[in-house]
């Protein structure tokens, strides 16, 4: 499948790879394709780039006109600055996987959530909000993105991922995308339309938290019971 | 040990029972003794007083003053006028374990997090600078009030408690009547200080969420890895 992978972070290229890995074609979006890749070192998109031959690079619109699928693995401050660089026209009527988490930095550490879109809101709500005829599908986001992609690295894969989202036909589309990642259709839990990433971005405060004490990001969360 | 638990709902009557059975003198605080007696029928506190004779009941204050420890089992709307009403001197010098959450029921079910108390701050907090005398422990409000109080239940008890407060001692004190409940020591997590409440207090959405898919609130999370 055509994927677009909209964020250059260590997020999008981690998705970037493992997708090529599973025989997708992937397309990373940026703000500027120049700018992006002047800058050169370790963990450089240059240098993904060059270790990742399969993966395509393009601005935003560009790598949304050419997905079939979308992948929002955008810093969630950021994310509807990207949605509409990428263009209303190039998203309707995909499905967007939103893998973001809208946290607030300016409060200091560990990071607080952006007031206007939490709480009463989403970052996930936000998106679909702007492109009424997409499927936005909210998943993946409360844990570590090396467990995100690869999750049987931990027990087996028997530990917890939410899905949320108004489209049970997309939702379900993207749950056998999780397969393919290693992800249990039983360790997927749907917790309703979209309004639930209300819950799942309200998970990033308590996982910050934990991630303090641990000093690690490898763990996640299973419900007993 | 002599124990106040303020809050005369099902989880403070819960607390009070358990803390009777394990031995504790227990004074109950509610804001009018009298209008708390007159109702009745199942689940009044007067049928509660009846079948558990060794538990007491006061106001607010006068439970306060009697209790060597605290346990704020009020709504968290009421909880800073439960605070006030029980008395400041009351409570200074004094553990205080605070288990409500900041839940708001204006927006529809499943509730928010009243805004004034969460996200940049907490109950947890809130009752701290209210008393700063007291020692604000933060426990057990992650989950159903069964499990809380008789977490062997399920799993052998291998689920996880968070803990919180700024003072080491008194979150030692607290670990202790937790090990009465049944909490093994490895599943109660110390999150350190008090400001860690604004991330236990925010699993309440996911929480809520999870109780609405699953029609049960007889779960709880556990930390893989």
């Amino acid at each position: 499948m055509k994927i677009a992978v909209l964020g250059t972070g260590g997020v999008g290229k981690a998705f970037a790879k493992r997708l090529t890995e599973l025989g997708h074609q992937v397309c990373l979006g940026t703000r500027d394709v120049n700018a992006t890749l002047e800058k050169t070192g370790a963990s450089s998109v240059s240098e993904f780039m060059s270790n990742n031959p399969l993966v395509k690079l393009n601005t935003f619109a560009g790598a949304a006109s050419f997905g079939e699928l979308i992948i929002n693995a955008s810093k969630g401050e950021h994310t509807p600055e990207v949605i509409t660089a990428a263009g209303i026209d190039n998203l309707s009527g995909k499905i967007i996987i939103d893998i973001s988490n809208p946290l607030d930095f300016s409060n200091g550490m560990p990071p607080s959530l952006i007031p206007k879109w939490s709480n009463t809101n989403s970052l996930g709500e936000e998106i679909q909000k702007m492109i009424p005829g997409a499927k936005v599908v909210k998943t993946l986001n409360t844990m570590w993105n090396g467990l995100m992609l690869n999750p049987t690295q931990l027990a087996g894969g028997d530990h917890i991922n939410y899905i949320c989202g108004n489209d049970a036909g997309a939702k379900e589309q993207v749950i056998n995308l999780l397969k393919e990642f290693g992800w249990k259709a039983e360790n997927v839990l749907d917790l309703g339309d979209i309004t639930a990433a209300r819950a799942t971005e309200a998970t990033l405060p308590i996982w910050l938290r934990i991630y303090g004490a641990k000093k690690s990001g490898a763990f996640n969360f299973k419900i007993i019971g």
